[in-house]
C-alpha cells in the first residue's frame, strides 16, 4: 500500500523521451510512483497546467575558485547554489582546481570544506588538472576515480593552467586506464598570446578586443587537436563550451569517424554576440568570457548542434565576477588591458529560463530535448544516472515545476547570485520554474528561497558510460 | 486507491530515455502506475531479471495486398499479426493500396473488411497513392486525413505504381495542405527498366541479377529527387527502407540543410547482402526485395544511421511470398527472369529479435535506441503517441517482456508467418521476447500464441508532429 | 629557313600554362614559330604592351534555331559570328536542333546551309537530340560521330525537348558506344511546370517570376540525376550553364567519387542576379534565361568553381531575342505570362570582355585560367585541340590581341549581335580585344569588322579525350 | 635571322598545358625559338618519337646537412646533383639548416661554400628556421628575402628543430611582412614522443615501429594546426610531404574556405607502404622517413590529390643515408631503437622515372600534369618562373628528353646518388629520361654523366606569386 510524503498532482511529467500526464509520488526524498491518481499524501502540490521536469543539472560551474591577481570570484557555495535553485537547477558540478605543486586530494578536501553545510542544491566536483606530476598521474588520480571523482578537466589555454600536448596525452592515458572522462577547454594558448600582444602593441586594449584576440580559428584548432590527441589514446573526450559552427563541425566530423567525442554549448553562445563586448566605456567587460560569444550565425549553429546531437550537454559555464568592484572585472590592472579582465560571466541561475524561453517557447527545440541537454544527458554523461537526471521510480525527487506560459523580465534580482549584474538583464522570458525540489524537499517556491542552506550534499559518481577503461599496462599503442 | 488488473513485477522498464527498475500497474488495458512496489493485482507477472519494453511498432508492413500476375501475398491479417505478436510487436502499420481508377475510401473499406476480427495485434493503415486523380487529391485525401489516415505512401518505381515527378508534387501539396506525412519508396523506375533490359538482353536472368538491376546509384538518385521535390513544396518526407551509405548521406545532408527529412532502415539491410541472392539454383529468389541488400559496408552504414539519427525508424518492410508455391516467388513467369519475381521478403516476426541480438547484445546500439527506433519513434512519427510507443502512465499496456540472455536459433517455426521460409533461418539470437501483451492482455507467452484473433483493433491516428499544415490556398510558392 | 606571312611582334603570349614574351610567326593560317626575334614578314603586327591570347572558343551558342510560337531568334550566322569576332572569339559551337520526327542528318544539312558562306569565325555544331528514335540511336548517331559531330546535347526541361530518364539513358548508351560527349541542360521539367502553374494561379506572371519558377533545387536535382544516370552507363557528362553553389557541389562530389563529370558556367551567372529580372514593367524579360541568374553568393560560387576546376568551360549560352519586337521577348502571348517569354539572352560578344574585366582585371582569376576556360579547355573537351585553343607551333593562327588596360563602357553598339540590347549595357570594362585573327587573317581591328563573311568554316571534330568508347555489345551492365 | 647553338628536332614538346610537335632552338643557354623547322645549328639533337620536357625541379631535397649523433648524410652537392641529372632533374632546391644560435646568413655562406663548383644542375636554397631569435626575425630574414632567399621551412617535430606555435606565428608574421613563402613539416612532436615512449616501454623497437609511432592522426593534426596558424596571420602556407587522405582533406578544406594553402606529396607516398618498413632483420630502416609511407588507400589518395589540385608540387624529399655504414641508418644507437634511425630516404634520381612510369604510363595522370607538378608548379611557386619550369621562348634551356616506351629495371646503379641503396630497387619502369640538358649544355646522355661538375649555379629567386606581403607594421590583426 503506497503512502507518500508528497504527491505532485495533475502536471505533465517530461523526460528526455516522454510527456506523461500523471501524479508523482515521493517518499524519503525519492520518486516511488508515477500514477494516474495516486491518492493522498502529507503534502500535495498542485501542478495542474504545469510541466514537471527533472531538476536541471549544471555540469559546468565555477564556484569559489582562486583567481589570482587580487581578483575574487563572486560566488561561494551558498550564493552559487541559491542562484541555481532559483533557476530550476538541483545539481551543480563545480570544479576543484589543483594549483601548481598541490595535491589533488588536498585540493578536494579544501573545496569540500568550503561547500559542506553551505549548499542549497546537490554538488559534485570535477577536478581541474594543472600540474600532471608523476605522483598525481600514477597515484592520486586512480584513487580519486575509485572514490567517485570520475571526470578530469584540462585547459589548452590560460597562463598557469594550459597543459602542453604531452601533458594532455599523459592525462588522457590515465583517464583511459581508470575510466575517467576528460573535459577540454579548447583554445590555443600560444595563438591567443600572439594575438593579444599584436593588439596591445597597436593600443587595442578595450574589452571588446578580448573577442578579437581569440577568433574562431583559435578554438577550432584546439578542438581538432584535442580530438586528435584523444584519438591517439583511444579515449573519449568532452569538448566544453563550444561557441561556433567550425568547432561544432569538428565534433560532428569526429563522431562520423566513429570517435567518442562529446560536445557542450552554453547560454552565452545562444544569445550573446561579440557586439555585447563593445559596450560603452568598459562595460564590455561584463561579457568577457572564453571562448567569446561570436555572431548570430554562430548562434544558429549552436542551436543546430543542440538539435542534431553535436552537443550532448547544455551548461552555464557560470564563472562570476563583480563588475563594480576593484576585486572583480576591473581591477586596476584589468583597466589597462582586456588581457587582465578575468574571463567568465555568471549564468547558473539564468541558464534554464533562457533555454526554455529561447528554445522551447520559440520552437527551436522540443521539451524532450530541453530535458535531455539540461538534465538527463549531464546525469548520464557524468555518472549520476539513474539517481539524477530524470523523473522515474527510484530516482531522487529533484524536480522543477515550470509554468510554460509565465512571462518574466529577467533581472539580477531574480537570479541572486553573488555577482552584481547578469549579462542577460532585461530579457523577456516566457516560461519560468515556479517550484524547485531537491530530494523531495521544496527549496524554492514562487521565486523565494524557502529551504535552508546545507540541504545540498556532495555526490560521488560512477564512471561515465562513455568512458573506456583498462588499457593493459600502458604499453599501448 | 490503486487496484490493478495486472502487475508486471520486478523487471527493468526501458523507454527511449530511461531504464527503471519498477513494477508496472495495468488496469483496463492501460498502464496506470509505475511504482516501487505496487501491491496486489488479479494477475501478477514476474519479470525479475527481464526487460520490460514497449511492444514493437512495425511501421512498414504489407499484408494481403493484391500482387497481380497470379501471385498471392502469403499473409492475411490473422497470420501477419500472429507473427508480429510472436516477435514482440504489438502494432503493425500495413498499407491500403489504391488500385488505378479506384476510390481510396472504398479501398480502405475493403482492407478494413479483411482485417476486422482477424488481428492479434493492433493495426493502423497507411494509404498507397497510385492514381492521384483530381477527385482523390481534392476531396478524398483531405477527408481521410481528417478521419485519422494521416500518412501517404508513394512509389518512384514499379509498373503501375510509380508516380512521375509532377504527380509526386501534387500528392506532396495535398500532404502540405492537410498535414499528412509522405512516405517515399525511392528508386528510379526508368533506370531499373533500362538496367533490366540490358541484363535480360545478355541472358542474365537469375534472381541474383535483381540486385544488379538496381544499384546504389538508382536508390541514391531517387532519394535526392524525393528530397528535392519535398523541398520545393516545403513538406516533410520519410524515405523508407534505406539500404546504403550514399542514400543515407542524402538524408543527413538534407537534415543539415534544415529540411525535415526522415529515414527508415530495415532488418534486411543490417544482416543480408547481395550475396544472399546468389543462392544455388533459384533459391536467391527468397531474398529478392527492393532495394536489394548491398554489402557489409552498407550494413555498417545502416547501423551508423541508426546511431546518428539519420534513421528515425526501424521496420521490417514485411512483404511475404511463399517460395515453394507457383503463386509465390517462382510463378512460371518468375522462373523466366528476376524481373517477374515478386519483390519482398517476410520479416515482421524476425525484426525485433534480430535487431536486439545484432544490435543490443552485440553492443552496436543501446537499449534506449532499440526502444526509440522500434516503438517510440514510429508512434511519434505517425501520430500514435502517447497512446503507443512507450511504457508510461496513460499509455496502452502494449508490452513485450524480453529475456536478454535467452539464446535461440531462429527458424521459421518460431516466426509462424504465412510464408514458407524466413530469410534469417538458422541465425543464432541472443535475447528473445518471452511475453507479448496487447492492451493489457497477454497474447504470446513463452513462444505460444495464447490470445485469440480479433483482439487487435484499428487505430485512427493524429497528424504527425513533423507534418506541416495549411499552405494557404495552394497559391504557394 | 623561316619566312612568314605575318609576325605578331613584341607581345606577351599567354597559354593555359605560360606567359611568354616572344614573336609569333604565321604562315598559311597557322602558327609556325614562336621566337625571340623572328625577322621579317609581309605583315607585321605590333603587340608591344599587349597580350596575345588564343582566340576564344564559345562552346555554347544558339544561332538561327527555330523557336516556335511566332518567335524568331535574333541572330543568323553572319550576325552571330560577327559579334563573336568583335568580342575576341574565333570559334563558336552552335547547336543543330533535331525537331521531333526529323532526321539528324537532314537537320545538320539544313544548319550547314544556313551557315555556309556566312561566317566570320569558325563554327562546329553540337547536335541536340529531341527525338531519340531507334533509327536515330542505332544508325544516324553512330555515323554522325564518325563524321566528326562528336557531342550530343540533351534537355531535361522544355516542352517538346525534355527527354525522360529512359531516353537519357538510351542517348548516353549511344554516347558510350560511339565515344561521343553528352551535354546536359539540367533542370527538372515537372517541377518547373508545377511551380509555374502555382504562380500563374496566384496571378504572379511578371518576368521576375521566371526565376521563382525554377529555384536552385530544381537545377540541383536535375544535376544530381544527370550525374547518376551517367554513372549507371559509365559515360562522361558535361553539365552546362551551372548557376549556383548547390549544383556546383554536385559536380565536385561526383569528381571526388571518381566520375568523369564536367561543368560549364556562363557570363550571366557571374554578373547578373535574380534582381535583374525585376525590371520596371516588362523589362525583366531582357534577362529571362534558364537557369535564371541567382544571387551574389551564387556568383561567388561560380567564380570559385572557375578557380577550383569544378567548371572546365566558360561559355555565353548566347541565345538572342529582340526585346522591342513582337517576334522577340514579348510576343502577345509572352506578355501574358513569364511562361511564354523565350528563354535566352545574347552574350557571344560580351563573354570575353566581361570575364577579362571582372575576372582578370579584378584579380579573381589569372590570365592562364582565363585562357584555359575560354579557349584551351573548350578545344580539348570537344575534340578541336591541338588545332584550336592555344598559341603553339602547328595550331591555327586564331588569335586575339588584348589591351589589358583599355577602358571601355560596354554598349550594344560594340557587340553588334542581332539582338537590340545587351544585358550588360553600361558596364565599365577594363581590358579589351583590339584585334581578332582567324586562321591568320585579321577579321577585327580596333573594334571594326574588317574581314568579309565567309572566311569562317565548319570544323569536324575528333572525339573528346574525356569520352569513353566501346561498350561491347550494349550487354553491359 | 636566327642561328642556334643547338636544335632539338622532331620531338613533342610538353608544357603544363600543351603538346606541340616542333623543333626547339637554343642559343646562349636559353630557348630562343620553337618552330616547325628551324633550320641548322652547330648541334642537332634528334628527338623523333621522343618527348621533350622541361627539366625537373625537385623542390624538396636535403644535401650535406649535419645530422648529429655521428650520422653523416650520404650526399654532397656533387653526388646529389649527379643523381638529379641522371633522373632528368635540372634544378634542385636543398635546405640551408640554421643551427641553434647561428646566423642564417653565415649558415647560407657555409652551404654555398659546400655547393660552389660542385653542382651538375642548378641549385637554389630554402632556409630552415630552427632558432627564431629577434635578430633573425627582425633583421636577417628580411634582408635575405630581399637577396632572393624567398622561402622558409619550419618543423613541427624533431628534437632541436620543432618550433612551438608561438614561434611558428612569429616566423609566419615575418613571412607575411616580407613576402616569403612558409613550408611546414607537419607532425605533432609531443604526440610522437609520447607514442615512441609507449612503444619503447613495450619493447617495440624495430624499424617498423617508426610507422606505428607517427600515425595519420599525428600528421593530420599538425596539418590542421599549421593551416590554422597561417589563417590567423593571413599568410599562405605550403604543407610539404603529405602522405595520406586525411591530411590531404585538410588542405582541400582550407582551399574551399578560401585560404591559400598549398600541398606537396612525394614519391614514397605513391609507391611505398608501411609494410616496406617491416623488412627482415633491420632492413626496414632503409624505408624510415617521416611521415612514414602508409597503405594503398593512402597511395590512392595521393594520386587523387595530384589530379585534383590538392597537391601543387611533387618532390622527392631526398634525404640520403647509407644503410651498410655505422654512420648511416644503423649507428650503434640506431640499432637500439627506431627512435635513433635517421629519418629520410634517397630519391632525387628516382622521382621522375617513378612518377612517369606509375603515373603517365599507367594512365593515372596525363603528361601535362606530370610537367605541372614536377617542373612548372615548383618553378612558379618558388619564384623561379619563367626562367625555369617550362619550355618557352626566353626560358633557360633546361630540358629532359624522355623515351616514353623505354623499359628499365630500376637499380641503384642507374641512380648513382651517395647512398648505397635505393628504396625503389628492382621496380620495372616504362619511360626514361635519355638526355638531360642544363642551360643548353647536355649533362647526361643515355644514362651517362657527360657534363663536368661546376656547371650548376645557384639561383636567386623572386617572391612566390602566392605570397602576401606588407602587413603594415605588424600591428595586425
Amino acid at each position: 500500500m503506497a503512502s507518500y510524503d508528497t504527491i505532485i498532482r495533475g502536471g505533465t511529467v517530461i523526460t528526455a523521451a516522454d510527456r506523461i500526464m500523471c501524479d508523482v509520488g515521493i517518499r524519503d526524498g525519492r520518486v516511488v510512483a508515477l500514477g494516474e491518481s495516486l491518492g493522498e499524501a502529507r503534502q500535495v502540490i498542485d501542478a495542474t497546467g504545469k510541466l514537471v521536469l527533472p531538476g536541471g543539472i549544471d555540469a559546468h560551474v565555477h564556484i569559489a575558485q582562486p583567481s589570482g591577481e587580487g581578483i575574487v570570484m563572486a560566488d561561494d557555495f551558498e550564493s552559487g547554489t541559491r542562484s541555481a535553485a532559483l533557476g530550476g537547477t538541483t545539481t551543480i558540478m563545480p570544479f576543484a582546481l589543483q594549483e601548481k605543486g598541490c595535491s589533488m586530494r588536498e585540493t578536494l578536501k579544501a573545496y569540500h570544506a568550503k561547500a559542506d553545510g553551505e549548499c542549497h542544491v546537490d554538488v559534485s566536483f570535477h577536478m581541474i588538472i594543472s600540474d600532471p606530476s608523476e605522483q598525481l598521474l600514477g597515484q592520486e588520480l586512480p584513487a580519486l576515480v575509485e572514490d567517485g571523482y570520475t571526470s578530469f578537466k584540462i585547459f589548452m589555454t590560460y597562463e598557469g593552467l594550459a597543459l602542453n600536448d604531452r601533458q594532455i596525452l599523459d592525462v588522457m592515458s590515465v583517464a583511459r586506464e581508470t575510466g575517467a572522462l576528460v573535459m577540454v577547454h579548447a583554445e590555443n594558448y600560444d595563438a591567443i598570446r600572439f594575438m593579444t600582444e599584436q593588439l596591445e602593441r597597436g593600443g587595442r586594449i578595450a574589452p571588446k578586443y578580448h573577442a578579437t584576440s581569440r577568433p574562431i580559428a583559435v578554438e577550432r584548432e584546439a578542438t581538432h587537436r584535442a580530438i586528435s590527441l584523444a584519438e591517439l589514446v583511444d579515449v573519449p573526450v568532452m569538448i566544453v563550451h563550444v561557441s561556433n559552427r567550425e568547432a561544432m563541425e569538428q565534433i560532428r566530423w569526429a563522431k562520423d569517424k566513429g570517435l567518442t567525442v562529446l560536445g557542450e554549448t552554453c547560454t552565452q553562445y545562444l544569445v550573446l554576440t561579440e557586439k555585447d563586448l563593445d559596450g560603452l566605456g568598459m562595460e564590455g567587460a561584463k561579457y568577457v568570457c572564453s571562448p567569446p560569444p561570436r555572431d548570430t550565425a554562430s548562434q544558429d549553429a549552436c542551436w543546430e548542434g543542440l538539435r542534431n546531437g553535436a552537443f550532448t550537454i547544455f551548461s552555464s559555464d557560470h564563472c562570476p565576477f563583480r563588475y563594480d568592484d576593484p576585486q572583480g572585472k576591473l581591477t586596476p590592472k584589468g583597466k589597462t588591458s582586456f588581457r587582465w579582465v578575468p574571463n567568465g560571466i555568471p549564468g547558473v541561475g539564468a541558464r534554464l529560463p533562457i533555454l526554455f524561453s529561447e528554445g522551447v517557447s520559440k520552437g527551436r527545440i522540443d521539451l524532450e530535448t530541453f530535458v535531455a541537454v539540461t538534465a538527463a544527458n549531464p546525469a548520464k554523461t557524468y555518472g549520476l544516472y539513474p539517481r539524477k537526471g530524470t523523473i522515474a521510480v527510484g530516482a531522487d525527487a529533484d524536480i522543477a515545476i515550470w509554468d510554460p506560459g509565465k512571462r518574466v523580465t529577467l533581472t539580477h534580482d531574480l537570479i541572486q547570485d553573488g555577482a552584481d549584474y547578469t549579462p542577460y538583464e532585461g530579457r523577456e522570458i516566457i516560461g519560468w520554474p515556479v517550484l524547485t525540489m531537491v530530494r523531495g524537499r521544496v527549496v524554492v517556491e514562487d521565486g523565494a528561497l524557502i529551504g535552508r542552506k546545507g540541504h545540498g550534499i556532495h555526490l560521488s559518481r560512477a564512471r561515465s558510460p562513455y568512458a573506456k577503461r583498462g588499457f593493459e599496462g600502458r604499453a599501448q599503442p
